[in-house]
């Protein structure tokens, strides 16, 4: 019979969807240039040159059976080989391609990930606020959720919150860092002193509990922020990574799960994870796409637009009145809803024509998030819009 | 903890896998040339040219952001329409392209309909022998595989033993015609027949039964056989499509899901097929895939070639003295095990270098199937190895 759970996730659409598809009606009520939507985190920013470059040298020179042939259910070997080197280069660990599973983007990561290593009677901690997603992996693993806020200030973990919330039943931690939504990298400090709780954690309970670090933004950050490598803070740790953001091209679905060579029982993790892949319906990720991968290691899409979105907003938000914390990656800002209620700032910002999310959505009130990833001319054009909603809230004390 | 399910499922590689893996490592040990693998269903004939020809064009003149950029999770309107035309035009039958979903190949289709559509409690009939993932998904539901055998001589299915196997408890059956690993076409009357019996059984029970059509081999029939389109003959129906083997393009996960217009609750259905889609990590299909359907719809690999191999080893592999099912699709053979025995016929073969799957992993005794799907050099140079294995069984009978 129809699934209700499903049936449910299937017609209620996210608040992010919900108010993206808002902004459509609106653009053909009104005109395209006269609403502002901040909703979705869906690149503007061009993939570098050799996305497409590689795309069409592989087109032409590779034997079409073999380019979009199957490759095994753990990906191209020569993909995983290569994409070994490049972290063992750039992050100084050393992985093979032996721990490296292809996946259909950073979601199908997550979802293996979360199904392999967690379910009924076990909790996953997640950081509030957080991507609204993990929530219905976490469910479909059949465990539960158990939100811990963040330090409200800084957006930094709450390293005392976390350990009050670990418990017997505690399987993994989602972390986050760059931030979606709140643009926070996680301090090296916070990171090293999470990796001690946890390890205590698991010598105190007598289980690994699994450190799931979700890695779509790791290239995109600014102001020489630094994003650590959480395999070498922490050793039951496995790595979520989407080329999504960092290629800008997020309907190819194509990234990795790393699972970490110091990982607890390795071998059988591997296996979990690939058993789950299998279970779930992924026979391997979409091969021309995994066969672009090695080419386009290191590349990114220029987050120099992305830092001037964020600089420009910042500096004429903050102007206006608002407060929010300034974001060192990923492509959001994380603006205070004045009166601390989220959900009516976001309704008030829809009557200036600004679609921005509000952070319940995200497991926590008082926020709404903006997407910064569109063009500066947009954020240009809805400046005089932001300044009249601070003066619907502010009124005349600026 | 890890899921020991997923363990399994990921550490056991499937017979068909094991077998292709051994032809590897043998390969390797006596020469490419010198075994003879027919394990896998990856299709050795090319692409229409259409499909570089078209990949070529969109990278050259679409935009990135949008070429590369996520769709909607039901896929692209412009391919759903596209799809939508395609099968009202050649099956006479009216869809939209609200009743469609695009899918991450044939495999995601299946997952997302079994996990939708059954649950705890419930059967879903496989008719044996079958392609073995659908158990693995079948599970994934929570739901259990009811197995109900095809007549062994023509491998239609036995309509009887289905009527026997249905219960109230049912809530599905999968239908593969052409059947993978048969090469069988289900025909017209059977087809009736069958929805008879499932609409009947569905009066008696006073819920739906859905009829889960699982066509990645529409296209590949040979001598004039008919595949009839399911959502004519029952209304409950679900199509779970695959462009893999009409495009020559497994690799690339591109597939859809169709909703029959005539499905009881089709909101609701759809929802929870979106809503599964989503549960499992599924974000959208790969965006520039669903881009490219469009222009190769109705096109096909030269399947002239599989022909040519069908006949060439149904005359031989006869000729010898072996038995067979003449097949109608799909590119299998299934060969009678000359003793009844599945697994020793294969290990037989295998000493003459010959990589034939037992029929036990496809959930009946008694045959092996040969996937033809290779070269017809292959095949020529096989057949003094085939006469070997037929002379070590037949002796001087031939």
């Amino acid at each position: 019979m129809i699934r209700k759970n499903y049936e449910y996730l299937g017609s209620v659409r996210s608040a992010i969807r919900e108010l993206f598809e808002y902004g459509l009606r609106r653009k053909a009520e009104i005109g395209q240039g006269k609403v502002f939507d901040f909703s979705l985190g869906n690149p503007s920013v061009e993939p570098p040159a050799s996305v497409n470059e590689e795309l069409a040298r592989l087109i032409k020179d590779t034997e079409a059976t073999a380019l979009h042939g199957y490759t095994s259910a753990q990906g191209d070997k020569i993909t995983r080989e290569a994409v070994a080197k490049y972290i063992t280069e750039t992050q100084g660990f050393a992985v093979s391609a032996e721990d490296l599973y292809m996946t259909v983007g950073a979601a199908a990561a997550l979802s293996c990930a979360l199904s392999a290593l967690s379910g009924p009677g076990e909790e996953v901690i997640v950081l509030a606020p957080y991507f609204p997603e993990y929530k219905v992996f976490i469910n479909q693993a059949g465990a539960e959720t158990r939100e811990v806020l963040c330090d409200p200030v800084s957006f930094q973990p709450d390293l005392e919150a976390i350990k009050a919330a670990i418990n017997e039943r505690t399987a993994a931690i989602i972390v986050n860092s760059p931030c979606n939504p709140t643009g926070a990298v996680y301090t090296r400090d916070n990171l090293v002193a999470l990796a001690d709780i946890l390890r205590n954690a698991e010598a105190e309970y007598g289980h690994p509990i699994y450190l799931i670090a979700d890695e779509p933004y790791r290239e995109l950050v600014y102001g020489g922020a630094v994003v650590e490598y959480l395999p070498k803070l922490y050793d039951n740790c496995i790595v979520c990574y989407s080329f999504s953001k960092s290629l800008s091209i997020p309907g190819e679905r194509i990234g990795y799960l790393l699972v970490s060579p110091k990982v607890e029982d390795r071998g059988r993790v591997y296996a979990a994870v690939c058993g789950a892949g299998r279970s779930l319906g992924y026979v391997c990720a979409p091969s021309m796409l995994q066969k672009l991968v090695p080419a386009c290691l290191g590349q990114c899409a220029d987050i120099e637009i992305y830092d001037r979105n964020r600089i420009l907003l910042l500096e004429k938000l903050t102007e206006y009145g608002f407060e929010a914390v300034k974001p060192e990656g990923a492509f959001y800002l994380f603006l205070k809803a004045p009166d601390g209620d989220a959900e009516a700032f976001s309704e008030a910002a829809k009557r200036h024509e600004l679609l921005l999310v509000p952070s319940t959505s995200f497991g926590c009130g008082g926020y709404v998030r903006i997407s910064y990833c569109v063009s500066t001319e947009q954020i240009k054009n809805a400046l005089p819009a932001f300044r009249a909603l601070a003066e619907e809230y502010f009124g005349d004390k600026k």
